[in-house]
């Protein structure tokens, strides 16, 4: 990792936080807390060329100019740090993103890159990672010391944290879209099965369209239908509910967390989701101690709120 | 928790290792490594009368009978402080056993009551997460930070550590055996389909013989059986190996560990269960980090090593 040219330096400052997605980029200045300020979204970069970096090197520039773009916006802010996060595996504690398939880079050194190119120290993590430590630190998950937010959008993942710390599995924990579930389909993961293939918000907007013959807008329009008595749309949420709760039966098993908070866009499903994602959950467990199914509280923007978290925190020391 | 009556006092002692069993109650006398001695083993006192308690109450007499035994046998060795291991959902760090279905205790204070009728600081643990903090420090799970330790035998359970700490979910964490995989069947715990209905030793013995017709020794004999070419011998292993494979691809999933380790009498199985199991997970993965599969290095005696460990601990200072 890059030495963090003014790490600790500047506590005062206020931070950048990227949030670099498969289509969109985020971006915000934070200052410690929930609140973010000059939220933007502008599309991600496409990589220049197909050299093996030139995916990394496409979010390395554009987060350069996004951090112009918001001294520009707001020249008396200070800006300290940067906190970027992303999708894929990520290798946090090295700062590298191991593999992104949607965004095309492998092995790539991003702490280092972008302080190398904005001479600020930064911090890199997993967009799901940084989300869920958002609403550990100050959202839904708070006060719970076991506790699992998952994110249910274009796929399904989850923050994992024990006795009040992050279960990282380098980088590889989290991963319950990957998992086999009754009902899943063959995934482009290249396993079957997949949970994703069922109950993630994409796969409900996809399946319903293959069984209709009518394209939506997006699982939320599958939650409305079903709810106005549509048949086949009922038959998918269905699908979709089972699957999650056999997933989280599994997770139950493994980790008996206190609470499961529930983030991403299939979050705006509401109690038409958690009421009988809860009743398929409880008649898969017996012994096991039964956890409260919560929503999380900070919105679409956690990962970026978590992101400049994580900077606040090199900022006052105790970061990487 | 009683307090230590010679807490840390007593560093050079040696300690009593008593792990309560459903059957049978295994003891020795340990030092701080992997070697035990004047290890007994003697069927477990049934309790007196049907009170509360009297589940609870029939342990803390077998345990002061037994130090009274090891002290006889072993006039000139100190012991110190006792380390008590038992199956079910144990509350490791408030020294209680949440609930035992077999041993029939329910909120019962071991470490209080233990302490009381012996005059030792004592420490109570899970008889799976004892034995699995002995692979992780003395066995084939030590140099792992990410490592998960299953014991199959009667059940199918496991002590969990990430970045070298144990995931313990209240005492309710590692519970393998009671997720539902396919292939599983109506469990006594209540959930149907539980990995432990298939995939345990004890269900593989009882399996074959409801589908032969034949009673065997044990899971052992089935898995001699299918080598020698015994077909429905042969399905109910695969059925097991399935189920195993399923429930692990969910933990690798979850929590990603670096290694998994097979202890508990199935292990006995060797490369025959071993073997086939890595190319059923295998089958199941993809963009995960794939696990190593070890056998367990201990032995049978894991838990009590693990259980000699922890009494230690509490000699040494360092533990409850």
């Amino acid at each position: 990792m890059q030495p963090n040219p003014q790490g600790g330096a500047d506590p005062g400052a206020a931070v950048l936080a990227v949030d670099v997605g498969g289509t969109d980029t985020k971006s915000a200045l934070a200052t410690g807390g929930s609140e973010l300020l000059d939220v933007r979204r502008a599309p991600t970069d496409r990589p220049v060329g197909d050299g093996p970096d030139a995916a990394g090197d496409a979010v390395v520039a554009q987060v350069a100019r996004l951090l112009a773009e918001h001294r520009a916006a707001r020249p008396r802010t200070r800006i300290g740090a940067i906190g970027l996060i992303a999708p894929g595996l990520v290798d946090e504690a090295a700062g590298v993103g191991i593999y992104s398939a949607n965004l095309g880079w492998s092995g790539y050194p991003f702490v280092e890159r972008v302080a190398a190119a904005t001479g600020l120290p930064v911090t890199f993590g997993h967009d799901v990672g940084a989300a869920g430590e958002a609403e550990f630190r100050l959202g839904a998950a708070r006060g719970y010391a076991d506790v699992v937010v998952t994110i249910i959008g274009t796929g399904v993942a989850a923050a994992i944290f024990s006795d009040g710390r992050r279960v990282s599995g380098g980088g590889y924990a989290g991963e319950l879209g990957h998992a086999s579930v009754p009902g899943g389909a063959d995934c482009p993961c290249g396993a079957s099965g997949c949970l994703e293939t069922v109950g993630s918000a994409g796969a409900i907007a996809r399946r319903y369209a293959r069984s209709s013959g009518r394209e939506v807008d997006g699982a939320r329009e599958v939650f409305a239908l079903a709810a106005a008595g549509d048949r086949l749309a009922a038959a998918v949420v269905d699908d979709a509910v089972r699957g999650l709760a056999y997933g989280l039966s599994h997770v139950v098993s493994v980790l008996a967390p206190e609470a499961i908070v529930i983030g991403g866009g299939l979050s705006a499903a509401g109690e038409q989701l958690r009421a009988p994602l809860q009743r398929s959950l409880d008649s898969l467990l017996s012994i096991h101690r039964r956890p409260r199914l919560l929503f999380a509280e900070l919105g679409p923007d956690a990962g970026l709120i978590g992101a400049g978290l994580r900077a606040g925190d090199l900022l006052a020391g105790s970061g990487r």
